[in-house]
Formats: structure tokens, sequence, C-alpha cells
């Protein structure tokens, strides 16, 4: 098994004073430092990225990695999975050290997106669907989960205002994480009075366009145990795919690689969700954090909605969903996301989450999603007694 | 440990006729099949992509092939390391494997890179050296690697006529591949008189622009033993890392990664430079050739250029280089290239390799770098009798 031993996360923000390195470099370090580790310890570097080749015109970001943090010469690589970038990324890693080939590994993920345009922002997002089949014809991110929420909306009866609580909750979690992007309370009428991006989805449906990074330490139980350090145990990460066009899917009401991700983690880890303390899932645009806690088992399929605005999913309902304020409150730097929200899972179960912190939480369960849910990866944690 | 049991390679060539998502299917195919086994045996995916979001506008790689090969839901994985992308993708794959996470897994690597201007490839291309440092200012791939030949030229006194007679090899291994690009016999006179891109480099000192693909079928020792499958096995695999620009670095001589990638293969195998029968080297340049062959430790340093001008890596010399024409001759699109190699390393320690095939070979070595060597991979193989 494989323990989280240290997280770091850059405030995100639009950061037009700090660069992509930099942006990696205080991540990193802040993990390094929580870790109690010295650099040199890390022997490889897995980092998440999507698309650094569009926003900022470099590649090869694995090499950069490893030059930005004095690493040279250990083996650094970077994944790319869209938005579930750092998911794969942390995966990755965690396969690596089971594989037996390193002991200690460093996690990234990364994103700067402010350096384009808005129009340059959704067109290399778009990069995240299916070029030939979606983008090609004009369709938007917005766009793709405006269906989903047509969808849901017309089979179960979810309404506008139920998806604009899950921003307000968001929000509401976010003023108490200091690196989120917002820290301002928003109303359901904000949200209803904000305008259409693609109807029925609204500007305050959608999560921000954001700088940011995140890191991990990973460490073997064994070496763990060795050094005796405390942490998350990550018992089970589990990836699947589905078709990247919405087209080519059954049903626009559930994420189906969700559901499979999540089948095979509970499967392997003999959890259910009631099991669950708290997730941090992603939600890209509200209507996705509905889909996802259904998706999930947290509540029954076509009862998201409501369940949310019964505040079943706030930081002190029966299951509180993205403490850290989601990807709707904290930002969405899209690369980073996975690895920050592996980050929240480590804060929370030492208990370092400050104000925002869910009590007695023991187990975590963490959400990535790339595109419109072409790849998902569900992550399961518990607290390590090293 | 691990096995290949399977490859496939589609033409490299301008492929004006073919999409990014056909090329993939043909390699897949092809490797499917030369394994014998049924797809859906296949477990997880690894891919490796340099810059598709910038060649085509699509990112989101891993899930495109399992959709492209109807085989989701499960886990791809998109891995980018500049041209080392599908060496990094192999040894990912090879880590999926020795963690137990999967037995069989399917390696890919793809590159369309005809659908860009040659400024706008030239450009993309740049995302593998240092944004910020080296393009920015007007660097391009040529120009850095005609700091290395020009650095090689003055301490060793290589001659541009050892530089050529790399291509001229390369050229003449090509002819007896099936699925290169160029099928061309060239002279040194034709190198010498092609037109400077970079002095001293010249058009014919570089490897081409090019569509194309490759994949492999990875199944673990075990599982290779149960089903009574024969294949290649990957005794090492081995990745370093070095500044990503290159003045960051001590030497303009030696690719450091490269040197430690080797040096722990080597290590880790317990074999030396003399107990390779064979390699493939990442000769994106005829310089990096002449590097390659002094970095993996078959000629003294300062001596690949007198090496390859005596004919010594000729497919019947001392130690066969790039007996598949290299990058030089097969072509380099970019993602598919490490795939490639590995690839080349299972026909012919399978004998499998026709008019190119290297007598007795037993053991192989192959050589992926990304950038101007910021990333080096080094994998070693060995016929498996399963």
């Amino acid at each position: 098994m494989v323990v989280i031993i240290g997280a770091g996360v850059t405030k995100f923000d639009e950061h037009w004073e700090l660069s992509f390195r930099e942006l990696i470099l205080e991540a990193a370090l802040k993990a390094i430092e929580s870790s109690g580790l010295h650099g040199e310890k890390i022997e490889a570097i897995y980092g998440g990225c999507m698309a650094s080749g569009r926003f900022i015109g470099q590649e090869h970001i694995g090499a950069l990695i490893a030059d930005q943090l004095g690493l040279n010469p250990i083996p650094s690589t970077r994944v790319e999975a869209a938005c579930a970038s750092g998911g794969v990324a942390l995966r990755t890693a965690y396969l690596s050290i089971k594989s037996g080939a390193h002991d200690i590994v460093a996690v990234g993920g990364v994103e700067k997106m402010t350096e384009l345009s808005t129009e340059g922002v959704s067109f290399a997002l778009g990069g995240a669907g299916d070029q030939e089949i979606e983008l090609f014809h004009g369709a938007t991110f917005p766009s793709l989960y405006a269906l989903l929420a047509r969808a849901h909306m017309q089979d179960f009866g979810t309404t506008e205002e139920q998806m604009a609580a899950v921003a307000v909750k968001n929000h509401a979690n976010a003023i108490f994480n200091p690196n989120a992007q917002f820290h301002r309370q928003i109303a359901i009428e904000d949200v209803m009075g904000s305008g259409y991006v693609a109807e029925p989805i609204k500007v305050l449906d959608c999560s921000p366009i954001t700088d940011g990074a995140a890191a991990l330490i990973l460490c073997s139980n064994e070496k763990a145990e060795e050094l005796g350090l405390k942490g998350v145990e990550i018992i089970a990460s589990e990836q699947a795919s589905d078709s990247l066009a919405i087209t080519g899917r059954k049903s626009l009401t559930e994420l189906k690689a969700t559901r499979m991700a999540a089948q095979r983690a509970y499967q392997k880890t003999g959890l259910s969700p009631k099991d669950i303390d708290f997730a941090e899932v992603h939600d890209c645009f509200t209507i996705a954090e509905i889909l996802a806690i259904e998706d999930l088992g947290f509540f029954e399929k076509g009862k998201g909605g409501i369940a949310t605005e019964k505040g079943e999913t706030s930081l002190k309902g029966k299951i509180p969903i993205n403490p850290s304020g989601g990807l709707k409150g904290k930002g969405h730097p899209v690369g980073a996301t996975g690895v920050a929200q592996a980050a929240e899972a480590y804060y929370q179960l030492m208990e370092l989450a400050g104000e925002r912190q869910v009590k007695k939480a023991k187990t975590c369960l963490t959400h990535n999603v790339g595109g419109s849910g072409a790849t998902a990866i569900v992550t399961i944690y518990r607290r390590f007694k090293g």
C-alpha cells in the first residue's frame, strides 16, 4: 500500500504575477516541507497537466518539473487525461510504488490557464472532448454539460434551483479554504440571475478559469513505517474510460466511467458508499456534482438535486461533498484539480482543515473526471496509523 | 518481469489519407493480431503522444484510444515526454504490470504531424525544449542540436562527413524496412550537398516530419507462461532527467540523462555494453546517434563518428545501430518513436525482421530521448523462452 506523507497547494487564482514554473515550485516545496523529508529522498515524479502546449507553448512537463525542483536525474513523467490529469498522475505514481520501482514519489498537478484569451481557453479545453465529432461542429464544454443537465431535468425533474444549490454550498465551503479562488458567499438568486452560458447552465453554474498547482509526497507503507511517518493511506485508486464524445453513450443521466471506477474501488476496499465520511467530487459544472453524488452511490439516481437542496451534502450534512469548495468555489486549474482533491483528503484526514474540518472523518473518497466523462478516477483514503 | 507478446507498426509516412484515429487503430490491430490474443483480454492502455493538442486540437488521448479500439471501460492513460513519450509510455505500462494491477496491457504511440505547416510543426516541436529560455529567443531544435554538434567537432574532431555517414547507414537500413518513410539510398555527397538548416546540420542530417503509430501488447511473465505465449522479455527499463534547456548542463558533448539511464539499466541486468547485440537509438539528428552510441558505452567518448565512418554500426558491423532505419530513415512521428523502437526489438529478437535481420541477436537495447536530452529512457530486452 501507499501513504500520502505530505501535501501542498498554491492559492488557486488568476496569477498574473506567477509563472507556470513558480506555481510548481511553490506547491512542491509546501508538500516536501509538510512531509518532513529532504527533497533528495524523492525517487521519481509524476505530474498531471492537461494542455500546457496550448496554454503556454510548453510540453515535456515531466522534465521541466524535475529541472525546476533541482531533482535531476530522477525519472519525471507527465500524465495527461484532460481535467482528470491530476487524478491519473496520482494513480500512476501509486502504481509505480506498488511495482517496487520506487519508495518515495512526488506527484504534482499544474495548469496556467490565464495566459490565453477566454476564447483561447475554451478552445484549448475543448481538446478534452471529441475534436472531430463535437468541437469541430461548435460544441463547447458548457454546451455538452448543458445536454447532460437537460436530460437530468427531463428524466428526474431536477431544477435549475437545485443545480444552483451546488454552487451556493461550494462557495460557502470555499470561504473557509484560504487557497480557494472565491471567498464570496453567493445566494440561489445570484446563480439564477447570472446569464446563461448554454441553457440551462449559467455563469455561476460553471467552475472558473484558474492558475494553480498542487503536490503530494507518496511513500510505500513499509518505508513510512521504517521512517515513523504518519499520513493518509490510499486504499484504492481505480480508473475507467467511456466514449470520448457524449453521442457514443447510452445514457446522458449518468457517467458510466464514474460508476465503473467507483464500483471497482468499493470492491477492492470492501467498503460501500455508506462507509465514506466525505468526498471531493468533480463539480466542473453544478450538474456534474449532482451526477457524481448519484453515480458514486451516495444518493439514488435522480435524487442528487433534492439532496443538495435539503443540505444533505453541506459541511454538516449527511455526507459532506466538496468541503474544500470544490472546483466551483476553490477554482479549477485543470491539471492540478485531481491532485488538489487528494491534498484535501490529506488535510481533512490529518485534521489540518481548520474551519472547514469534517468532524471525525476517517475515510474519504475523491472523484476526478476528464472531459464530459470519458475518463473517471475514484480514489479512497483512510488515516494511516504510522 | 514483463514480456512483449505482440507488436504492430503503421507505415511511417505523410499520411494525408489517414486520420489520427485510423493510425492508432491500424497499429493496435496489428499488435493484437500478432499476440494471438483477443482484444478483450487487454486490461489497460498506456499511450505516448507528444503534442496532439497543437497538431490536431485534441487532448485526452488515453480516452480516445480506448474509445477507438472499443475497449471501454478499461483504464487508458496518455503519457507525454516530448519525443520520448513512447518510451516513457512503455516504461509506465511495464511498471503497471509489475505493480500487480494488470496482467495484459497495450502500449501505443502516435503522432499526426502533417496537419500543420512546417513552421507550425517547428513551433509545436519547440515545446520539447525550454519555451522561456530557448524558444522564446528563437532557438529551434536543429539549432540546439547544431550547438551539440559544434561542441563535439571542437572537442573530438568529429567531421560533417562522419555525421553524414549516420544518415547514409540509416537510409541503407530503411530500404529493408517496409514501414520506413524513406526507401532511397543516399550517399555522403548527397548529405554534404544538402542545404544547411542550422550549421553544421544539413537537411539530410535531420529526421523527417512523419505521421505514424506503433503498438505493443505486454504481458506478465506468469500470465505468458500460463498461456504458453512466446515473446521478448523486458529485463530493464530505466528513465532519467536532465536540465530542460541545454544552458543548464555542464557538458554539451554528452547527454547525461542517457548515461544515467543506461548505467542503471546495465546495473539492473548485470549486462555491459558488450553484451548488447544491436541497438535502436534516438537519431533525431545525425549527431544525436553519435552522442548516443558513446553515452550508451558502445564506443569511447569522441570515437562515435569514426566508428560510424568505418562501418562498425552498420547492419553487419561490430554492433548494428538502428537496423530499422532509425528516426532518420524510418521516420519520426514523435510520440510513436519509442514504441516503434520496442517493436523493432520484438521483430528482431523474434527473427521476424526479414532482410534487415541482425543475425543471432539475443539481446537488444533501445534508447529514446525527449527534447535535447532532458528525458532519456533505456530499455533492455531478451528473447523470452515461454
